[in-house]
């Protein structure tokens, strides 16, 4: 074991390659969360009354300062799942309109879209994607299924069951150029990958910071570009401008959202501490060489082509296609039930995949063994 | 100081008259709740995926029993901000029908329901409340307003500005019988007055755990009663049923919102355990006998008639109305800034109200010096 996974609380006898699901959380960030929690304790109306406005304003940012964003475009958010029901609930969308996403979606988001739009009577529609990706490809082909009802571009980042880094910034500039809105999910990637929300120019945006931003469970933001900001209305009704008046309505309206625990939110600046601390450009050169390896490795193990050329740099996961022949989820259980490795098998268009993420805890040892172990497991299904 | 107060983490230099508020969680409880977020993160593909429903439903198990309810009639909630807002955006409410309400209600639900109520085209309408309270002429008075429009009843079990116990069951019995949908803000009921969902009655209610029940922040319930369960639609969709199959849609589309810290609502039992300990029948006595003598000192201090004829038994707040020539905010700045104490003026019907909440930790010496500032500051205002 390396020193690093120290810092972690992670149990040692198990290889863990599912950082992307939820993210872990290091020791001297949960030492940060709760004394946040005490510091609450303390005196519960000076933290939760007197205080609070200052505190997340501080919090907030910190984290203006890591997206490279005006703390006031980003409000603190349980999830991403969160902000991404309060932008799709808010925006105003006629019968007839289209919402335009990808078929590499998150299954709940594409599942809230469907609902969404069926209530609003608008069309939801997937754009199939051709794999092994191909950024220019990928975004011709995206505008070609763009017509004039086309109201919203949603897209991931950062694909989940897929891993795959979408070009969302050629996308986002087509999409501003038409007039159309566009939602980007970043769930995956602060922390991940670099992230500049100001060049990026999304109208809005989400990200998590617990998963690769070693903040604790329930802090992530929602990103709203100023000048669409008046666009999303409030899905949990509060105080608000009854009682809050700030320069901006929208931290307002969004920001507090009845009595919560904020340590999560709080914690965020720490996690970006540990994160310049530890996820260094050596360490994500490091990494990045394991996943090229690791796709070699699985696409001979697998005996199936990869769905990307090479492993972009800084991304932490990669996700290979399994045959048709494999059941990936026995394979998955076998895995934990039996070696206890932890990763995850997702269907995206009905092709499994085997999910590798690999966080500053993990090393090629590790991986060494996943392999023996899937041999062994292959012949033995 | 009592032995009592040590086993919290509220600063022992401020005299603490406002657990009504945000309540305050015993040390032995914050202990169990960190102990949660670090199993979360041994393993949090384990806790968070596949021992999460299990978790949870233990959780809610503990929790019905408290509360008297089938445990798929609750989910956890952050707090009943949550809930109620899920309730509201939810139910069916046409153009003219109205929601009515009292003129007790809190602020932030007030102003909830007057957006919902507008989004819809709907009315919300407040039934001024006569004082001091008398049970049957408020019962007489609520359904002298209810018209064949009328098609919701809300109002709180316990009045936050004003501390009245409301005589919610016999309006719930009378609205029953007339077919409109009662929905009940007991955000500060669940700990502080014995609750028996069942036997209430209510179609809608919530409850925070976490001000009178000693469990965490983010720790409340949205309770549904099984045959009006149908009637909610999930305000955060997530995976719900495309991946939750249990014997209760309501369990499988509202327990599920993207990731989160299940830590606080996993306490609850921890907290239920330390009520049973510490809030016993003599402690209860005891605060009631407090409150008593808090509202016969107040009465003579500020030369106001109480609003209520006695303390309701279990009751652990009381507010008293300040004479027009007082300036509440004032007063209550100066109790704290010149000699820490913490408790809460608020404004209802154009009246400032000074609340006092008593907790397990507090004891009658306080009391002596919170109404010796009091005479002093209100000679030297």
């Amino acid at each position: 074991m390396n020193k690093i996974s120290d810092l972690f609380y992670l149990r040692k006898d198990i290889l863990f390659f599912n950082n992307g699901s939820f993210g872990a959380c290091p020791k001297p960030v949960m030492d940060v969360y709760r004394n946040w929690q005490i510091e609450l304790e303390k005196q519960p109306v000076e933290f939760l009354g007197r205080r609070r406005e200052t505190l997340l304003k501080e919090a907030r940012e910190a984290l203006a300062v890591f997206l490279n964003c005006i703390s006031d475009e980003i409000v603190y958010v349980s999830n991403a799942t969160t902000a991404l029901n309060i932008i799709a609930h808010s925006i105003d969308l006629q019968a007839g309109d289209e919402v335009l996403a990808t078929d590499l979606e998150y299954g709940a988001m594409d599942r809230m879209w469907e609902i969404v739009c069926e209530r609003k009577g608008a069309v939801y529609r997937r754009v199939k994607t051709k794999l092994p990706l191909n950024d220019d490809e990928f975004v011709d082909n995206f505008f070609a299924n763009v017509h004039p009802d086309t109201k919203v571009i949603f897209l991931s980042h950062i694909s989940s069951s897929t891993a795959l880094l979408l070009p969302v910034k050629q996308i986002i500039e087509r999409a501003n150029q038409k007039g159309i809105l566009s939602i980007i999910d970043g769930a995956h990637v602060p922390g991940q990958i670099p992230l500049d929300l100001t060049e990026l120019g999304a109208d809005f945006y989400t990200g998590n910071c617990y998963k690769w931003l070693f903040a604790p469970k329930g802090a992530a933001f929602l990103y709203a570009r100023k000048s669409k900001q008046d666009l999303l209305k409030p899905f949990l009704i509060s105080w608000g401008r009854k009682e809050f008046f700030s320069n901006s309505p929208f931290i307002d309206e969004f920001e507090y959202q009845g009595t919560r625990d904020l340590a999560p939110f709080l914690t965020v600046p720490a996690g970006i501490e540990f994160h310049k601390e530890y996820s260094t450009y050596p360490v994500k050169q490091n990494i990045r060489k394991m996943l090229e390896y690791t796709k070699n490795e699985l696409s001979k193990i697998f005996n199936t082509k990869a769905i990307i050329e090479e492993i972009p740099e800084n991304i932490q996961m990669y996700a290979h296609p399994l045959p048709q022949k494999i059941n990936g989820k026995l394979l998955k259980t076998k895995l934990y039930d039996e070696y206890k490795i932890e990763l995850p098998v997702s269907t995206q268009n009905n092709v499994e995949y085997l999910r590798i993420s690999l966080q500053i805890f993990n090393n090629k040892s590790e991986l060494d063994i996943l392999f023996a172990r899937l041999k062994y497991l292959l012949t033995h299904l």
